[in-house]
């Protein structure tokens, strides 16, 4: 995963044009199935309109002296995303106008965009800034922006149910590693994984630009998603060590809210756990009113948390293998969770009788007792109203524990799956049995 | 509001005669629609009866030497309120057992009632009282207890709904200044206001004798009011300067229960909070089991939680301008949050877009995020479930803000108002967002 | 209650045989109406089948030199139940797969039992044990396990309504006082109790081998039982003077569980409460997920948390008259509770006229407000939708005063039960009134 990001870093990334499509090619390297779709400028989608597609080919400022004192060939967030084209001398006076750089964190060059308002400007680390020198400055920006498309990445696994799990990511952020190649690297391993395996539920994994992306994406799939979507991940900044986050959907009480905090309190004790008003990704989008998906985030240290956020600081040393597959294994925790999550029920009224099967020392000590406690604790919640996960927080075990000995009390006889009895919806009891 | 308590100060008030008629009529001076109706002695109400009506002219008692002890027109205290007439002489020992006065505060002559049992006597301090020498007393209570009617004052202010607001409060205590006169002179003034604004609900403004009042008033309206009624108020003790008290209604669920907590917490934050076990005046008929309505108490000090409290002590230096006035504008932060208080939802699946709308800065840079960050949580749980106030509360912001915001988001066509999402039931989901 | 423990105690009981059947007619000498049923070996009981019967006349283990090292006539818990006969010579190591005892409790013979599993075993104490030469033991077990029958008592107490409470208690541990005794003799005076009071509910009294017992008693009754019982109790560990025990049902909910927490907190203040995981006895029957009866435990000091338990030293020195005489008091006051707990509601809107019917004192003076505040509460939540013990427990008062009060209150025609007003489910707003 981390060569992959390697690989993507310095790729002009933004909303539409080249760099996002050679990120997405690079990806459906790995993952062949990947389907690129490409949707014009101009188009439609709900309150918003597809923009016209910004291409970059060079930009710098260079002073009386010839010398380049900022250089996108550098590094490409040196360039306010979407600038129009320019190429003029100015005086030092009328640059500062179009200059962006953060006193109080002199040596990172700021990622700036104006998306949806003309504007040219370069950004650079406030130390630099400081060094410039009174002046003439030629500023030139040779791009484009023009009629063209947005582009994104889809891949639909489908599973033995119409049921889908959605896993999104953005891939619009310039060169930065946490919060951008994180999200693609770890959800592109993710989705070969899964090719992999058995799967339940279908999956919907899109790979998107933010915010105007998954607004696009809405338009187009927003009755399917509705009707089918049983939960879902926002990934992104996962790639550091520092720690874990959980965020809430907007009204905290989807299935993918209780799956997520259950997993994470075995898997990733001590993780961050914000409500939905901390949100800042394309959940604002899955989450809102006329949208309303059960979909989540989960992060290592979130957006806007971290001092390297949002500036070239947020750099390839930034995230690390370790912390790259941290994130990759408590996903396939999650996902492997909502997979387990079903509804059983135990076959006869009574307690079963384990012995026969195997199931019981069949000599009563006092001191035989605790091995088998838990094991009949999952029978006693298997009503046929509460589900997997929500058994599991009854009786204090794993999920992961839950499963296993469902499956082998079904394989003896003695619990059933409740035919449909999937997803819990939070007036359901299946939600949570009362402590 | 303190001269027009001062004008009503010693009138002789009592649940029927011409003290509490001319009290209405004063009312009535500065609020022309007062309509004062009168119900005769005899009338049934519900479990209650309307009693014959009471009228005083004079009381005291002489000394052997011929001076008055206790002089009726020094304070109309002084009775015990519905004392039959009497005229004749009595001995000390004969007189103590029709005297009442309070040992643990000499100074305070307290307020005694008898309303539904014939009896006479008189209240006196007890410093006064064992001053009073052997000897021969003459008692004289010049009073009438005769058919009559009982008293009260109505205001209806019609609304673009039919849905109504009761605002109540008692005018049957005799010379007191907290448990009496605030209660009817900031309601007054709350009336004049609201005659003067554009209204959404319907108010019915009612000035009554305490108890059998608020009963003989339900059992006129009760079928009305139960249709109509959003939220109410009973508005008493609203003159000190002490502290700010909230009593729920009888479950403390109802929307006046919701809309007072969340204005209260903004705007006289640290106020006391009782549950419907401390009620004690009109609220224990409004809110009584068949009558159910969902009325709440604002109060500065309480009835009962003062030490002057149901004596002389309750003079008019208890109450001031300033008491008073921050009563009123508490109430009138009430009130426009109940008019405030509608579901919105978005008109737009997705986020709408800003910018265009002249809502969002145009240029995306680190430290402009914050600004728009209350305006976009409002978007988000405007999901034409919650209301205002609800989503207040979820978002952390006043509802006046929210409102304020709401109006413009309307403007711009980004929020629409549910038409007839009014008034939230417990059991709505309007009620409450999870937090 | 103690002598009838002390006259049981050395009764040779398991889950069947002559030991149980002997004990069951013990208990009809004081219960004469009790039946005794009899459920031939080889029954299919949901899942289980009734075992052969079990009877054994002798056991001892014999040294070379003809002495007793092990006597079953010493203690019934020398034997492990369900022995299979055996009359022969061991060595002492082959003895020694044979023998159960408890290092850590030195002095204590476990109680040992292996009903499924044909096994022969004798338990001892540990120090007598280590006390064992080398050399040749005979084994005797002079056991009969052959096909009989499953005896249980069962008295059914009519009452007015068809509707049920259980009380059950099992009758198949050996020679133990806390763990065995004290159910039964408690249950049995408490029996002698109802069948003399005037009766709301019937009442459903099981006297039972534990789990084969609950298990064959539901397969015959489940039906009427799951139609008709609104609250139960598994009797068992209530003859120590140490602490006083409440154990959930499964979900925590019903109004067996409202019920014991609210007369436990007055009765028995500082009762240790346990969730349904540390479940152990019946109550893991009728609370199974297909049989899911309101049932909740009540015990003194609970099975497994008493360092005597389950070995001859829970002997009739652990138990005490006064230790069975405050259980016995404990479940009078359960009962009572569940027999008051009727829903009332007021006969008039409004508060009604207390006064006249001499409830109220006429003359109203601040010192005499205190003593009449409960009884008002409990006419103000007297609504017709909350139970009584909701409301008791909404104002703060012990339910039996609101039966005593309620009942004043009802023969002055200020209150009614409402018909039908029964038992409350979980969801029904009966069960809880919010604070």
């Amino acid at each position: 995963m981390y060569d992959l990001a390697v690989e993507l870093y310095p790729l002009p990334r933004s909303i539409t044009g080249e760099g996002t499509r050679e990120t997405l090619r690079r990806i459906r390297e790995r993952l062949p199935g990947l389907v690129i779709h490409e949707v014009p400028s101009g188009t439609e989608v709900f309150d918003w309109e597809v923009p016209p597609e910004w291409n970059i080919r060079d930009a710098y400022v260079m002073n009386d002296a010839g010398e380049k004192v900022v250089d996108f060939r550098e590094h490409t967030l040196h360039v306010v995303g979407y600038s129009v084209p320019v190429n003029r001398e100015v005086s030092l006076e009328e640059l500062q106008e179009h200059l962006y750089s953060i006193p109080e964190k002199p040596d990172a060059i700021p990622y700036v965009t104006s998306f949806y308002s003309p504007r040219w400007g370069f950004c650079m680390t406030h130390r630099e800034r400081e060094r410039l020198d009174e002046g003439t400055y030629r500023v030139v920006i040779d791009s484009t922006l023009e009629p063209g498309s947005l582009s994104y990445g889809e891949l639909i696994l489908p599973g033995e149910e119409e049921t889908e799990v959605l896993l999104s990511t953005y891939v619009c952020h310039p060169q930065m590693a946490n919060d951008q190649l994180s999200g693609p690297v770890v959800l592109t391993e993710l989705a070969r994984w899964l090719q992999e395996q058995p799967r339940r539920y279908t999956y919907r994994i899109v790979f998107i630009p933010e915010t105007i992306g998954s607004i696009t994406y809405l338009s187009r799939n927003l009755e399917t998603m509705r009707q089918n979507t049983v939960a879902g991940y926002v990934v992104s900044c996962v790639g550091d060590e520092r720690r874990y986050t959980f965020m809430e959907s907007r009204l905290g009480d989807t299935l993918a809210d209780r799956v997520t905090r259950h997993v994470m309190e075995y898997h990733t004790p001590g993780f961050t756990h914000y409500d939905f008003l901390y949100a800042g990704s394309d959940e604002r989008q899955y989450c809102s009113p006329g949208v309303d998906l059960p979909v989540v985030s989960v992060l290592r240290t979130r957006y806007r948390d971290y001092p390297e956020y949002h500036t070239s600081l947020d750099d390839l040393s930034l995230i690390s293998p370790v912390g790259l597959g941290g994130a990759y294994e408590l996903y396939r925790e999650l996902l492997r969770a909502l997979e387990w999550n079903r509804v059983y029920r135990t076959t006869v009224p009574c307690e079963p009788r384990l012995g026969p099967r195997g199931l019981y020392p069949t000599i009563h000590h006092p001191s035989h007792r605790r091995g088998i406690k838990d094991m009949i604790h999952l029978i006693q919640y298997s009503d046929g109203d509460h589900d997997l996960v929500a058994v599991a927080e009854r009786i204090g075990m794993p999920v992961s524990w839950c499963h296993e000995m469902a499956t082998v009390l079904v394989e003896h006889g003695v619990l059933e799956p409740v035919a449909g009895g999937s997803p819990a919806t939070p007036s359901d009891p299946a939600s949570t049995v009362r402590r």
